[in-house]
């Protein structure tokens, strides 16, 4: 349970919120590449952080990131021209490169200088691992690229696509580092998921419902390990690295990819749902392939030329209470990922986290809001520089592991928890 | 005319208002029976008095109408598993009773005494004469459930059908209260509308466009009295009780049944039109109950699965201007139900009554909203229960009869106002 | 750029804001004629100015424009019965003439005076040129009708078209006296436009993107002249005379007709974009009516029973990249009319023109919005009356000329800038 001011503190992203200004501190998801795939292509319109931009790809192929508004008189750049090297406003025709810097203004005479001064907002806009990375903060604090495994790996080894979810990036989050539902919600899931069915891991999860969760510390945020009984004098582990602010790796299954999560605001009521699969060691089968694209797993069907799911708020995710009733699925929803989103909308834009009852398997959300409400106010406060924000920092796993009773995952789990080059992920 | 205060005090039932807390002193309808009629059915989602709650009927019959949010995490309840005796979150699978009570809290163990302390939010819920029932008011006050005449006849007397109305309550029931408009608005359905057509008192009604109201107290609220010439030395007479809050009951024509109608607030810019049709002492005909789902009378058709008019504000409630220039219907609009709505709906969602011009045949209306006022304001500082609690008050009816000229209404239709076994409405 | 307190007085007109007052000292556009062409007619829906309104024609053929709502109980008078003389409320049948007077008031004796103390707020509406001009202030202050050239000539000479556009009407506005936008957004129309091409005028147009802007008073408000290289030794001068508070010509090209706009506010979020093509001696030919009609020129297509462009931002405008990107259009999107609007709509419902960099080029904006706020002060402060009342000043025209290098518009074009019969316009 949280106070309101609480709350508020979590939940707000826009430039002058203390979370908004932490989150400027880190690298986030702008972009899925093929969004922006040709020189000289349509720009894209971008909301993030409450801030809206557009993005467009030059003729040589660099990428930019600026204000959606044209600095004349504020007609939007969407309108715009992707010409020779940059970005021509379609009202006056005043052309910008991807730095914002203003590069023609026809109707000025360039001994005035006016042309000079003008410079759009913008942010850089990077390709790493099949996303367009952005840094929106001040410059003399952006740090070097991400460096989370799936975005490092061969091309073929990984798959990333992107859903639009209503309501705040946290309700989100929270989801994401919250392995006790899993048993339930997506019990149908791990049953006949092609992307996660078949483990015997899935017996233990789905075995014991009363999980025992140990959060602890590492240098980009958590590591949240819930405790399931296994054989006798054995436990299986479910471990899932927590890096600032809002990057979330689901332990493995099996021989199935590793997934994982990325939540970012796109304003304080909606925000982008990054879902990643990527194998460390080889490449994604054709049939991962197509059942991932086919919404299967973490990912989800979307509407044609869009992002937005099939199965929305909208139509009430289809719900279908025979399916339901039958046990078919758990909810009534298809698909782990509308699974997941058609509850936390349903808790409306912003949760009221002060009418909430929480227990012992909401340890690691607890450790979680606290980590942020405390880097937040550090940042604020004396200007400390949040956790996570050095690439050094994101060579997490996570992982799926039998211990020994009694053993301390931190102890028993410590060199899975690594990404290693070459060396498969552990999982059970 | 009121000032702009009054009108705040009519108007909002949300918990903390003074008329929040007034019509949370009454049982009040909820759903249709046929909304939950199955055990272990799809539950239910439910808004009112600005309440999110949600309905279901579990294993063995019982009704439940609880909080619409899980106490853990506050997600919605309508993608619950209405499984053994209660309903079952499907996110973590905390599982309720229909009082609220948590029965299962399976991530915790029973020692900790958890589970016990959880208990959502909960109301009655009542089968009574086709409607499901609740009172939302403090336990130590709550009456005994209603006794209106439509609710106890046996089933086969009566009709019930409810629609979505989008302005607040109080528009809705001024309209049922206001006898004076029917000889304008709905005088083509006098003519043609099945269950309106054909009584002799029809013709006065119509041929006299200055009637004269008479208002008298009665124990539940007022008898709303209008007076209309008739035959020489005779007077028309069409009485409407009105029970506290907002229970009304439409004057009888002929052989016809009776009608009435209870507004409910659902927020304060939408209510439920509860409407019913039913005799006292025969059974609905066949053709009367044809007529009765086929959207006549009072009630309307509906888009299937939902509770909205087909003709609404969205679509200008159908206006057919070539039916107004013909007379086929006054207004343009078809059917009584949706004269009226379109009318109430068209002065927004809360009209500004500070811009009224009330004249003599509003005599209904103003003693009405002063009755509501002094009840809430009696119950918000005194703590005096308002009229109508008592079912013994429940036991009135509206009445359309004929009385020597001079002769007052609450004495020539004494008994024809009162609720009498086996005895047939005073109907002209 | 302005100040927040600046672009709030500019943009702002419901009844108690300044530029409210100032703008109910003209006549304005309410609705085209066609739209009541009828005695008897159907009732039209107006929102002029944030005021709701009520239009009808009654049988003798008057015009009422009339507050939406009925004196009684606020019920919209749209559903009205519009009969004989008068429009009559579908709820009790009050009746109220073309003045807003009510005629009748069924349920009250005429010899109590209530009836005729019952009048609603009415403006006059009177039909000039195809268009029903109100005028919204105070009746003491209320000018002669006015004289603009568009409509004063024979019906046959000119063609009237509007549509609704998403944003405040000082958006629209500035860029109806912008004219620098043409050589870019529009140069396709230049091209290809029927209404458009083929002028000599037209290459200086595109020849020149940095055009020289002088600003000259005149009684009603601007001439905005703009001045751009033609042969050697003479310039091609562009004016558009703009009349307070929003009435503008297109200079013209060769020999098209003259085309015009007036911005009248709905409300502060939106718009009337009234469009008008005339020639002063001689009638549109039928090739020049159809091309109007199909949404060429100025004009554009609306959806059918509606003034709502088919191409609007729910669409985005049909953008078509293709043409974008071969050139067939500038921006992507078709027609002079909604090239404008997108953009003018893309910045939002009202810009933050604290966030502008103008140029010299904004030289014509920078001084209207001087003239609307000194006049909109001096009118709050002093009573002034604004300028361009008087229909005298109404006499103005657009010119397209060719001018010795030098010689001042002001000079060169004072006749061609002066409405006069019989005289073709100075269109180049």
């Amino acid at each position: 349970m949280l106070r309101a001011e609480q709350n508020e503190l979590l939940t707000r992203t826009a430039p002058q919120a203390p979370m908004g200004a932490m989150f400027r501190r880190y690298w986030i998801p702008a972009l899925l590449a093929e969004e922006l795939s040709e020189p000289d292509g349509s720009p894209v319109r971008v909301q993030l952080l409450s801030e809206r931009l557009i993005a467009f790809r030059d003729t040589e192929g660099r990428l930019g990131l600026v204000d959606e508004f044209c600095a004349h008189r504020r007609v939007s750049l969407w309108f715009g021209r992707n010409e020779q090297c940059g970005l021509r406003c379609a009202y006056h025709g005043w052309k910008y490169d991807v730095t914002g810097q203003c590069t023609e203004l026809p109707s000025e005479p360039e001994s005035s200088g006016v042309r000079a001064r003008i410079r759009l907002k913008s942010y850089p806009l990077v390709e790493r691992g099949g996303v367009l990375w952005t840094y929106m903060g001040p410059p003399e604090h952006q740090p070097a690229l991400p460096e989370y495994e799936f975005a490092l790996v061969p091309a073929e080894q990984s798959y990333v696509s992107k859903r639009l979810q209503y309501c705040n990036w946290l309700q989100a989050l929270e989801g994401g580092i919250d392995s006790s539902h899993v048993s339930w919600l997506h019990g149908d899931a791990l049953r006949s998921d092609p992307l996660m069915q078949g483990s015997r891991g899935n017996q233990y999860n789905m075995a014991d419902v009363m999980p025992v969760f140990e959060v602890a510390d590492q240098p980009a945020g958590l590591f949240i390990g819930v405790r399931r009984n296994a054989e006798p004098g054995t436990c299986y582990w479910r471990i899932t690295p927590w890096c600032m602010p809002s990057f979330t790796m689901i332990p493995p299954r099996g021989h199935h990819p590793v997934h994982g999560h990325f939540w970012i605001p796109i304003d304080d009521e909606s925000c982008w749902a990054w879902s990643f699969d990527y194998h460390p060691t080889r490449a994604l089968t054709a049939a991962e392939l197509a059942a991932m694209r086919d919404g299967k797993g973490i990912h989800t069907r979307t509407m044609p030329g869009t992002y937005i799911p099939v199965a929305n708020r909208d139509n009430d995710y289809l719900m279908d209470r025979a399916a339901q009733r039958s046990g078919a699925t758990y909810s009534g929803i298809a698909g782990i990922a509308m699974q997941d989103a058609s509850l936390q909308e349903s808790m409306g834009p912003i949760v009221d986290r002060s009418a909430e009852h929480l227990t012992m398997t909401d340890a690691g959300i607890v450790a979680a809001r606290d980590r942020l409400m405390r880097a937040a106010r550090a940042l604020a406060e004396k200007g400390v520089p949040p956790p996570g924000v050095d690439p050094k920092t994101h060579a997490v796993r996570s992982a799926a592991v039998i211990l020994p009773s009694g053993q301390a995952f931190r102890e028993g789990a410590r060199d899975a928890l690594r990404a290693r080059a070459n060396i498969p992920p552990s999982s059970v």
